[in-house]
């Protein structure tokens, strides 16, 4: 597994199938091609501000969250398609 | 739904045949293509500054607001439309 | 109406005719096309500096000021022209 | 007349005949065709830094400036050509 | 051995073959022609904050770590491959 | 004279005839066309840090210098050559 | 001789063949062209932070460093070759 680090999060991607039904969550046509939603399954520490403590991130694991469409980089773990991504890559939690 | 991270606005847009009755607000018509205009449903909790502290977005729940014409993100929820906005995006509250 | 969000400034366009004679005011040949002043009708509450205070913009509502030519955004609002503008953007206040 | 904001500076530009013989300043002959010389009339309250005070700028009314080539924005008041620059612009002062 | 300036960290690359097998960490196919994984050998003292103080990197000599693709300089020592990266460009510990 | 704002450096540029001999300097041949090299006449007040204090440059009037190959502003005075430059064009001084 | 200003450090080119031979070294084919090493013989006082202070450079006269293959000014003094750097393009001590 990867322990992400800084403010990076690790996201198994959920398919588009799946969480339609669960949320009810669409994206216009032109972004279906790819999923913009994933699971979090590792948070880092946490940007480092200029006085020298660490900021956590918003993001717990467990979360389902709608990240950026471009700026992750996609790792696969043991047959599964995760996404490394910057916290201010990350839009919004889905509730 | 969507709960936005950081300072993340997240936006019902409203069409243009609605908003001229309303509050009297006209665009050029280079740019009335696209709503440049929405109501609030969700905020982030705001931005973090250097000294570790989050400042908390200017707009609330309901406010209907102004945009810049680009840099939100699009989403459909339920049939609705919606933008994903930086606080920096959104240029005014139309009273 | 419009309520400036940040460091945003609401300016009502006031066309070069009428300022010529006012306050003697010219711009060379190549601006003339369109005009740079306007009437402060509306102020944001400021920018957030890093340490969490809010700045003050410089001018008031009332003041007549000289903008950049680039950067506003322009609203038409019940028949009158408005711009936008960040406080940067506004040069100087026309004595 | 113009109130400058923030760090900008306004200046009334020094034909080249004119400061040739006063201080002794030419300049290589590329740079001849505009002048970039100019008396301050009126400065700005200065630049807010990251604390929340105004720095004062570094000239006067009455001084007589070197300035750059490119930046500041040109207008005519009465008759005179002057240059709205912000301070950075201001290379020096002519003695 | 080289000794790594501020951030910056010494990772010796470990060739896909081997990393497969260890830890189950697969790359989509347009990565695999170069490694994008190493062993921590050295480490730098830190970033300089504006404070003054030095922000220890996140990584330990012995550390399995996934790096960017590009941002790393490639140098060999005594046969072996390693890359010298900035703390930015290492992504997340293998665990 | 020119008295420099800021972090500006007035230097009287050196030609290299000059100091060959003096100092044993010499530039690579691609670079021989224009001179580096100057003795500093006036010094700026420094540049303002963001506490609003300034950070007195590191170059006294008298230093022979050697600079950056772009980045001044030229000026003649009185048949003299000089350039205008900010601190962080200045390399190194000629011991 | 040169004293550098700011985080710049002077270094004396060490060329390829020697190095090999002492510390074991090599670059990959497609940078043997032109030396990344050399021996530090002058150091400036450091970089000046945002509170005022100037951080010293973490390395010292005496140390043979492995820099960055562009950011350097090249500078011949006596018949040997030098490299004028800012501290950020030095990236290893070499020991």
């Amino acid at each position: 597994m990867l322990k992400p680090l800084g403010d990076r999060v690790l996201v198994e991607i959920v398919e588009d199938t799946e969480t339609k039904t669960a949320g009810g969550l669409y994206v216009p046509d032109s972004a279906k091609e790819k999923s913009q939603r994933g699971r979090v399954v590792a948070v880092g520490n946490g940007k480092v501000l200029e006085n020298g403590t660490r900021m956590a991130v918003e993001v717990n694991v467990g979360d389902v969250v709608y990240f950026a469409k471009y700026g992750g980089t996609e790792v696969t773990l043991e047959g599964k398609n995760y996404s490394l991504l910057a916290e201010r890559d990350i839009l919004a939690i889905v509730e």
